[in-house]
């Protein structure tokens, strides 16, 4: 007997979107029509969607290109409510976590150990449309309102790639780990799988937002015992201390480079950094702060699209690494299942993330939150 | 009984060395004394020598800061004629090559599995004498001539820190293993121990020098399908078919960027590359060419002091990881002495690094050719 949500199968679906008609106006909800899932495609009834600072950008559109009218989300839970020709893994009521990268199975990429990076389904922040045929599956009155990052999840129903969904247990409480689809996941898997600390090393991580503290679980998971937290907004320390950060630093208290103080901490620099900001100025401080010799720097997060990365080559020389990573490394449908089960065994804990809950219809005030550097994850309850 | 060379210990030795007086002009052959070692340092006989393009910076001191007069050379092999308080691990008599980076085995980089950094006696450009009291070791009438990055092998005597010598094979031929003192060494272990290719990978090497074809034969040794040499000067691919590099590409026959143009000729990129040419065009085109999702690139080149590394951050979170080394990351006394077993087993070929060879008198030759780009290593017969 299919599940009842596959009585909607093949069928247009209306329901309630939060709609960006406008680059930083506040969103709006509207009625919105849902095609049917396509070729390799799935729709899914989104019960939970959160906010991270990637869709506050490309809303703002001031530092990054932005294709409007336009759903964003990209961090959420759901449940399958149909499913598109070809799609053999899913089927209606399977439990999913939307990513906004995907793993095809087939390219270089997905059957490389070291990439995520898929080369059908990577992140690609300009196109608003479906790959199978460029066009939306999200109309008002015949007139297409355009796809972010192939998630869009601030929406009851939306379509995704079923390369750019992540079976789980569904057992997991989707309230929950609906954080780790996007920010949480990335600075776990930035620290874990990236930065790869060793046991008793220090760590200095740039930006204290729910990625910085993801990747300050990742440290404590590793045995660092020193994590230096670095961010300009002094509010973010006092809960930052929940996730074991030992010791912070804030540039505006310090006339020299933070990469100085942070050396002089730390005799020569930190063994790992993670930064996790967004601010070039922030991902040159986290590359300069590592002790020359061993020090391994990861760049996590997305820079404003003019900006240059600069620094002396002897930086380099002296044995130092620098590399950048997206979504933590994690292949999506092959490695996130497995970070849910972290959480379900207690290994992660995700509750601290959760900061603050808004009901659908106030969505905007979790962007206004995320503005005003208040709290880590506003949780957007869709019903 | 003490070998016959021990009969000048605790003396000074009178002997030639090839002095530069002032940056660009060139070298004079001179008598000059040669104090005895003291706490921790060995005097040795240098029998052979070459020329490695950081002479020749630091000579011309156009790019580089350098102290003058002062006695140039790093590249050589030597037999200890005696040794200072403190030093148990070398007899007058041991067969040893001079490094320009030294391990004290006490520091935090000796102690570390990833750096060869010494604290005590890593690469210094800017000194010119010995660490132990900050004099030089080296006199004419009196007046101090200043050392090299603690080698100075451009003389029939010179006074080393202990850690900067390896002690080696007494059957290896020291006219030919001198030139694994620096740059060879130099490249392949840039190619075996940080870029670490995996067998049938393609990489890219920027700089066909003695150092960019030792980073060839690295590849060759750790088995790379494609090795794409890039170099300005196109007499250097000749030469560099006997290393096994498959394919040429000289920028000057491009008006595009060449790191696109590679990318082209291996659909998205090398998987590793290896700049080995110290331009700042070369470092960006070597890091902006190798493949998103795993690809490492590795600077080697000793860049302009003024010279500045720029990228857009994307390119990192494309996940390209950038390195640095010096010296291939060879630990100098641990290390060394195994690469000249390579030799020894006929894995490593050394002889086609050798296109020169001068007497000491004519040393000015060897820095003709390396202006020229002609050749690679010239060994300089001290007798
Ligand atoms: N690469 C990826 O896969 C990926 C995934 C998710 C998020 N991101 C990016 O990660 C970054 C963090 O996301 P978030 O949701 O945690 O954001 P957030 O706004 O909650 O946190 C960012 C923190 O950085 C601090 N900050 C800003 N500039 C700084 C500077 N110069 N020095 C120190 N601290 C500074 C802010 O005060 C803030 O506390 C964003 O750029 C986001 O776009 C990247
Ligand atoms: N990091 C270390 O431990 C270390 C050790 C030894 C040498 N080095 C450095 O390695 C570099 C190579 O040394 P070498 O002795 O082989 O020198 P070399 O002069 O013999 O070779 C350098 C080659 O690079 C080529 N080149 C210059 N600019 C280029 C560009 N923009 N694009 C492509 N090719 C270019 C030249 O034509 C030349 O063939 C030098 O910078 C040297 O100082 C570093
Ligand atoms: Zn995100
Ligand atoms: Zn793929
Ligand atoms: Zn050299
Ligand atoms: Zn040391």
């Amino acid at each position: 007997m299919p599940p009842p949500s596959s009585a909607t199968a093949g069928q247009v679906i209306k329901c309630k979107a939060a709609v960006a008609w406008e680059a930083g106006k506040p969103l709006v909800i509207e009625e919105i029509e849902v095609a049917p899932p396509q070729k390799m495609e799935v729709r899914l009834r989104i019960l939970f969607t959160s906010l991270c600072h990637t869709d506050v950008y490309f809303w703002e559109a001031k530092a990054q290109d932005s294709v409007f009218p336009r759903i964003f989300g990209h961090e959420a839970a759901g449940i399958v409510e149909s499913v598109g020709e070809g799609v053999t893994e899913l089927v209606p009521g399977d439990h999913v976590l939307p990513v906004f990268t995907g793993e095809c199975g087939e390219c270089a990429h997905c059957k490389s150990e070291e990439s995520n990076m898929c080369t059908l389904l990577r992140i690609n922040t300009e196109r608003g449309v479906m790959i199978n045929d460029g066009k939306s599956r999200f109309s008002i009155n015949g007139k297409p309102i355009y796809h972010f990052i192939g998630t869009s999840t601030f929406s009851e129903y939306t379509v995704v790639h079923v390369g750019c969904l992540a079976k789980i247990n569904p057992l997991a409480p989707l309230d929950k780990v609906c954080v780790l689809s996007c920010g949480i996941s990335t600075g776990l898997g930035a620290m874990l799988n990236v930065a790869k600390p060793k046991k008793g090393s220090s760590v200095a991580i740039f930006g204290l937002g729910a990625v910085g503290l993801g990747a300050a679980e990742g440290a404590r998971l590793a045995g660092a015992s020193r994590i230096i937290g670095i961010d300009l907004n002094p509010s973010r320390f006092e809960e930052a201390k929940k996730f074991g950060v030992t010791e912070f630093v804030n540039p505006k208290d310090y006339t020299k480079p933070i990469q100085e103080v942070i050396a002089e901490m730390t005799d020569g620099g930190v063994d790992r950094s993670v930064e996790c900001t967004g601010n070039i100025n922030a991902m040159i401080s986290a590359f300069e702060c590592v002790h020359d010799g061993w020090g391994v720097a990861v760049l996590v997060g997305v820079p404003h699209k003019d900006s240059e990365f600069k620094t002396h080559p002897v930086n380099f020389l002296n044995e130092r690494t620098l590399k950048g990573t997206f979504f933590g490394n994690y292949k999506p449908r092959t490695d996130l299942p497995g970070v849910v089960e972290m959480y379900m065994n207690k290994e992660l804990e995700v509750e601290k993330f959760i900061t603050h809950e808004v009901p659908f219809a106030e969505i905007n005030k979790a962007f206004e939150l995320m503005l005003k550097g208040e709290g880590l994850r506003c949780i957007i309850k869709m019903e």
